[in-house]
């Protein structure tokens, strides 16, 4: 159930609203549009009487919601979500018309290797870091990252470079420490069905990439996004990064069909990760051109200096002047969609929005 | 690389070995076998050198392992494993001749609910209850399960009805909680490839069922289970449970030719689960047959006394004559195979083991 | 739209019936049934009218096809459909209580090496003998059979062995040439929408083996089998061989869920190809298991006296060795399912069927 | 194994070479290069001995072919193909600089659809049009294309439209009725692995467009292609299609990795098909703008002038208006590649070319 706000409902009816669906034992989810602000309902175990609220000042009408997933829906908020990242003075939107760049390493593996990675990326027009300090790894015995270091090396890569630092957290109690470093928490390929995990982000106030399942479909894809934003965090950034196919010349199989299948669904930015959706570097860059061209809001790229020492993941990650030449042509293509290359600061005219 | 002790090594011996391993920053596996006790080696960063054990007393040979998987693999221990569940009197073990059957319904519901299933389950031969108390569900607005009022259910059903209980545990905090009552612990499907509950459940002293992703592939699979044995839990069962394909006459497509390739590469045991593999009650009993006929070493089965009123999984779940009469068919078959249908009690002759 | 005539119609009765429809420019297909004769309509565009046919003498009714394929379906003929392969006496009906097995090698490479593989096949109870002379190779330099050569080996198999002859047939105009050979015309996986060769075998005299292309869906497939059936030929046996999914410890993904799958929507019978289904020699016997517990009407097995000098797919051929074992272990679970061995001769009771 | 000739090797160097390899009992196929002409060799069972062709008049080098397909790789010929389609006055390219535009109906339906269609694709800047006489259809039941009257409306198109045609061909005997209309003869998805029917285009005088199989490997459909090299066809344009997969979003997963994995293994070019691709009309220009930023030759879309009233794949088929927008949209996107949108004539500077 959607609750729809007149107009000029003011904060008092919003708030009485949200207490009537309380008093009722469900949770209410108010999310300001640009036009009027909407109100969703979860936690009902059935349909619920429309009569019930539309009787209530501000109220403008009582919409049943058809789909299994509610508040990542179109269905309850039309516009685009705009996803804002770091300070207000200095952060970035991601879902607007500027892309989203984050490129880095894989792993964080020292200092020097961030510091030489991050002073790359930023020049060549990147706004975010990623880098991993937790691994999640397939065997026991591959490198599973420096851990706490590696959260302090990507702290000092947001000092000097003014990058926004998005990395991986691996399991609730995890989360506690990583939401303490990282710009935007991210909830890997392997996680995206943890439950446990999905609710420890949407209790966070930190904005969160959620990477699609090896084979998760479409609906999986949006109610894993559901459970984060049903605890209360509607900052939810969705990343294809390939799925799992009998095809064997990739890694993965990039679905990029499914970012046009998203915007249709829902209001949630979505991004592309070339490097993991091929696996192999020579694929990055034209995966990386038609990701733009598809319409995705931005990319996530694996950048390494020195690929071939690489801990992780080194036959996928560009090499340097590779990310600038990726970074040049994609300014092109975004150019064709109306849309435009990192900017150095927020302009302030991006009104702050769910 | 594996240390295998002779046949008439020491005690002392073979912790001599192990202090020689902990020096060099390394972690030992004693694993005994019927024959003679080896030695797994995991943490090292690279190849080790064989000589640096052949001198020490009591060692016969020191092999390097060409597996990524090491503990699991048939290269360390070449005997089946026979996996040891519940108290030494009156438990079963899982691996040996005897099929071992879990049953029960998918969500523990109402106590009502599991002594009704328990009681036609036991009658039936099953020798282990199966019941979600926390259910990882694709919607976070589906039922959850009882949580650890569903846990006290379990124990209660254990105590009335002398059936060892098989539950799911989805996280490490929720571990501690789920390992006080549960005689095995589950990870299911969509955590297979949760690093941190693996680990978790690594550190428990109880043996775990752990479900093959829904597109893991073998090589993932055991993998999982090296992270479980990696941290010193050596009592991990497999369990098939369907993987995801482009078929949709089924909700996973059963992969049974897994069983043969896992009893090849890894001395663990494996079970089936049809329930789930086939995701439709009418194919519940041909593909439990199957599974028998096949090799598995036993089967996990949704069984629900009225399971059109369910709150999961109903349309896969049997009614209790169905089990009665898909145990009677698997009986048959398990002779051709030399097998046996769960006895009441663990004969005295089963040697504890690993 | 299926024609249900009444019990005591006569042969005059059912004639009318097909007059009308072929009057209306449609196609009739009477299928004699254990009590009464069915007529399946097709060529119609779209419903017909029930009452145009249900006043026609020995009409009890006519009912609306809900499928989107007919004459394959369970609707149209609720009873198995038994297939009669070979000569009147001494041939095999398949689909009944005695299984069906086929083995031999994957491709006729010599008249020693046929002769030397049907006698083994034969010692150990087959009754029909598979060989390729035309086969589809992924690459155009691989060996494409013995063509005309390959055939008439064959047919010397038949006479010296008295075992009936499965082979491929590629295209329509090699048909012409196949079907003077074979007992049973085989259409590969590849092939199996290769809709000119469905049609042409459609209008062949002899049975056809028709297996599952490697990501067909069960609609797909009965589609494919409805073609044949369209035709006017209704002896058609189905096979399901592995389909192509992202798993890779065998070739293919035996897919047995199908087998119930397929006798739950229709009346043909289904075989099972454990060699192709795994590519593994080593897999072949617990799944040949698996398919006749799983309910399967027989198995293509295959067998070469030395596999490892075998022009194709010697990895997956049995030893004649292991055939033979293979034979032992299913002889005891198709006795569980209340099937029996093949027979040397057909006994006279079975009735000649569709 | 290639023979490579020197740059100044004469015709008679280059027959002397051939006739070598006829005399051994092989296929000899010259291949002409912008600096020098190569000739492969086919049908030799093993190895060849370079030192045998390394002595004879104009031969540069012996070289060992690496892969399992030999003719499409880029081992035996560098540079890309342009393959040349319609009359020398008059017709188009494909693999150049400019993209290739196929357009129109699934299905030819009638004159007047055909020609509506046609004015309306040709306007929007196509050269080539699309439209199947005889459709390989899922059911027997479906509409299977006008046949030879179909050919004749597609003659008719070419002669009031100058439109270049492209029509599919099902079997060995239907091709000698469809090259005597087509352009371009098209192998569809399901007859990718219809071996007789490639042998018998790959004898043909007219380019073929071969359309990747629903499950096809890159290398079973490079493999396809050799089919039709190996028979003297060199004029061969591969075909993205969309693969099946679990995803249930789109009709097919469209693999838009496979076009820079082709462009690295072979010299041959490849169009995207975003219409069976995505099966959703309105996921066709977004995967569109994405086939040409990944670097796809050209196009290969459905327009249907009342795509609801459209006898097969309605729904997948643009209007013309979408049509004319997808052609804007590519025509920017182009332009970032450094390649052009098609032209009215063919400039008389492109070297006829193998």
């Amino acid at each position: 159930m959607l609750i729809v706000m007149k107009p000029q409902a003011s904060e008092e009816d919003i708030r009485g609203v949200c207490q009537k669906i309380e008093s009722m034992g469900f949770r209410p989810h108010p999310m300001p549009g640009a036009q009027r602000t909407a109100v969703g309902i979860t936690g009902n175990p059935g349909p619920l009487e429309p009569a019930e609220f539309e009787s209530l000042p501000g109220v403008a009408e009582a919409i049943p919601v058809s789909k299994p997933y509610k508040l990542v829906s179109r269905e309850v908020k039309s516009e685009d979500s705009l996803i804002e990242v770091g300070p207000a003075e200095g952060g970035v939107t991601i879902g607007g018309r500027e892309l989203a760049i984050i490129a880095g390493p894989c792993a964080i593996e020292s200092r020097e290797q961030a510091f030489g990675t991050a002073e790359a990326v930023r020049k060549a027009g990147a706004r975010l870091f990623r880098g991993g300090a937790f691994k999640p790894r397939t065997s026991p015995y591959s490198f599973q990252g420096l851990g706490k270091e590696g959260l302090e090396i990507l702290a000092e890569v947001r000092r000097e470079f003014g990058l926004m630092i998005v990395t991986e957290t691996i399991d609730p109690e995890n989360c506690d420490l990583v939401e303490e470093y990282a710009d935007v928490l991210q909830v890997g390929a392997r996680n995206m069905q943890n439950f446990s995990l999905l609710k420890r982000v949407g209790r966070s106030r930190k904005p969160v990439l959620l990477k699609r399942g090896l084979s998760a479909t479409l609906e999986e894809f949006l109610m894993a996004a559901e459970y984060i934003l049903s605890e209360g965090n509607y900052r939810v950034i969705l990343c294809e990064r390939g799925v799992r196919t009998f095809a064997d010349h990739t890694r993965n199989t990039l679905d990029l069909s499914v970012i046009p299948a998203v915007k249709r669904l829902s209001h949630l930015p979505i991004l592309v990760d070339p490097s993991h959706g091929t696996g192999k570097r020579e694929k990055v860059i034209p995966l990386a051109r038609a990701a733009v061209a598809v319409g995705a809001d931005g990319l996530i790229v694996e950048v390494h200096p020195q690929p071939d020492r690489a801990l992780s993941d080194g036959y996928q990650s560009l090499f340097p002047e590779q990310f600038e030449s990726l970074m040049q042509q994609i300014s092109a293509i975004a150019g064709v969609l109306g849309r435009t290359m990192p900017r150095t600061t927020r302009p302030a005219s991006v009104p702050a929005q769910l």
